[in-house]
């Protein structure tokens, strides 16, 4: 199967550009394209904890997507795949930094762990103190190509949007890091791919899926999952629904528990197939006793052009809902202002 | 080359399961999964005129996914690519009618414009006022598979928001028809596609294009654009930005205009990107003295899962982008609330 071709410029200037896009779109940012930074051209409260996060590139909108008031102060894009460097990540940490601390949101790959806790000491030694919350939500695996442990997905939004809404609010750094540690806790994933994906300046996909396959508990960047099965004849949404919220489950028990759910696409599948997988998500968590308190249905954290989806699940409460409600205003997710 | 599975469950049912989905993730909407007719469920003041689109399925989240507060009133929904039949849009033109006129916005194609008249046609036995806008922005060609004159496509969603807006303000039928004429002679559109898409149940592509070539001027339904051109290896952005550009201005002069600008995906093109082809974009506009008042990049008006773009614009006033600001609340566009 011939890649199809991609609306680039120059390869190798992939993740330039598309900052590039970004800043042309979006006077209110401020789009460093040396360092690959993007921070929020706004004022921030004195004191406001500042919230970093960032990974590779080729996930957008995650995560300079969701750079804004009520949301990250900062995100450091590296290469496709590749996680940021330790000078990107310390260049994010200084634009977030307002005096009240930084809190660092880490996807749990070894890279990415590695490079951001190198840039925690050397903002330690300028004076900043950073906190740490390591996101790894995927239920698919443990252990898997670049992570120990499992691997930090889709939950990432909510650790995020829930993090940004506390840092408004006045939370001090510990209490915000606190807060996210418990959102990591609340928060699952499984994900499917039905096709793979290539990366600019590459002429083979990053793995191999024979149209007719589908990948069970896909990591992001194609990581191995589960299982290879036969795509059925019908029922396909239902039996990757069926499987992803079974995973969740067998991990996180949902019965009674009001959620956040994001049914996500990773980059290539249509809306119309997304909202036929919302459809069945819902009855498959509807048949466990569990409610649906908020959801999103579209492409937020992607794998370039990999056709599949993953379904992400926090369990909530009152106040977890009021955050999650709080005003945000980013690229990919605004509401309330 | 083989297509990529779909995320359905019934190919023959995958409008209804779609719109089950919507349903499922946004209580604020009521959804007829036998009308396949979506509205907005909130009470709306007596005598605002409402507003109604439709179409073919396949390009969401155009058209459902813009109904709420500040847009579209009701919208009804065809099979996949496929015009809504007379009685579909009568459900949704009475679910959308609050005593003060309903405006239908119909994109040109053959099916949609004979349907929506026939339906018009009924609700005034019903003393429902009816006026119609026929959104007709993409410069690509003059008629076309499915169309005499100009397709209606990316120009719909300028249409469907500042409309929305006018009507929550208390425009009266005819003003807001009024307005809506003026916005379609300000839109234009030009898109490319990279990759064909196979329509739910079918097990060819709707029309064929080889893997290293892209068609210029492309319709969302995979029409016949202007010409087939080779991908060039390095610059592909750049060349689509400028002919879709080149081809706008020649058609609709944008040096000093102050624009509404929309880099919209086609569905299997991945944010990263589009995100590039906007930089470009932006820069062809800018060389042409043209400003970027507002800005989306995104999958708005899709054609299921087909890799390629579309680039459309509107010229601009201060009271258009006074309208185009107003709080929107729908599946897809929302902001200010």
């Amino acid at each position: 199967m011939t890649a199809v071709a991609k609306l680039l410029d120059d390869p190798a200037d992939a993740v330039t550009d598309a900052l590039r896009g970004l800043a042309a779109v979006h006077p209110e940012l401020s789009v460093d394209l040396t360092q690959h930074v993007v921070s929020r051209g706004d004022e921030r409260r004195p004191g406001k904890v500042g919230l970093v996060s960032g990974g590779g590139s080729g996930h957008e909108p995650l995560h300079a997507g969701f750079v804004g008031l009520g949301m990250l102060d900062a995100a450091a894009c590296g290469a496709v795949f590749t996680s940021p460097v330790p000078d990107q990540v310390l260049a994010a940490t200084k634009a977030a930094s307002s005096g009240g601390g930084v809190v660092h949101i880490v996807k749990n790959y070894t890279g990415d762990v590695l490079n951001f806790q190198m840039a925690a000491e050397l903002a330690d030694d300028e004076d900043i103190e950073v906190e740490t919350v390591l996101v790894d939500d995927d239920v698919a695996v443990t252990d898997s190509l670049y992570t120990a442990g499992r691997r930090g997905t889709g939950g990432t939004l909510f650790v995020e949007k829930v993090l940004g809404a506390a840092a408004e609010k006045g939370l001090a750094v510990a209490e915000v890091a606190a807060l996210g540690r418990d959102v990591v806790s609340r928060s699952r994933s499984f994900g499917v791919a039905l096709s793979p994906c290539t990366t600019p300046g590459s002429d083979q996909p990053g793995f191999d899926l024979p149209a007719g396959e589908m990948e069970l508990g896909i990591g992001i960047h194609g990581e191995p999952g589960r299982r290879r099965v036969p795509v059925p004849a019908t029922g396909v949404a239902r039996e990757v629904a069926r499987t992803a919220v079974a995973a969740i489950d067998e991990d996180l028990p949902l019965a009674h528990q009001d959620l956040l759910v994001l049914v996500n696409g990773m980059g290539g599948t249509p809306l119309l197939e997304l909202q036929v997988l919302a459809a069945d998500v819902v009855a498959e968590l509807d048949a466990r006793g569990a409610r649906v308190a908020r959801a999103l249905v579209g492409n937020y954290v992607t794998s370039l052009e990999m056709a599949g989806a993953m379904v992400s699940v926090c369990t909530t409460t009152p106040e977890l809902l009021e955050l999650w409600d709080a005003p945000v205003r980013t690229p990919a997710l605004r509401w309330g202002v």
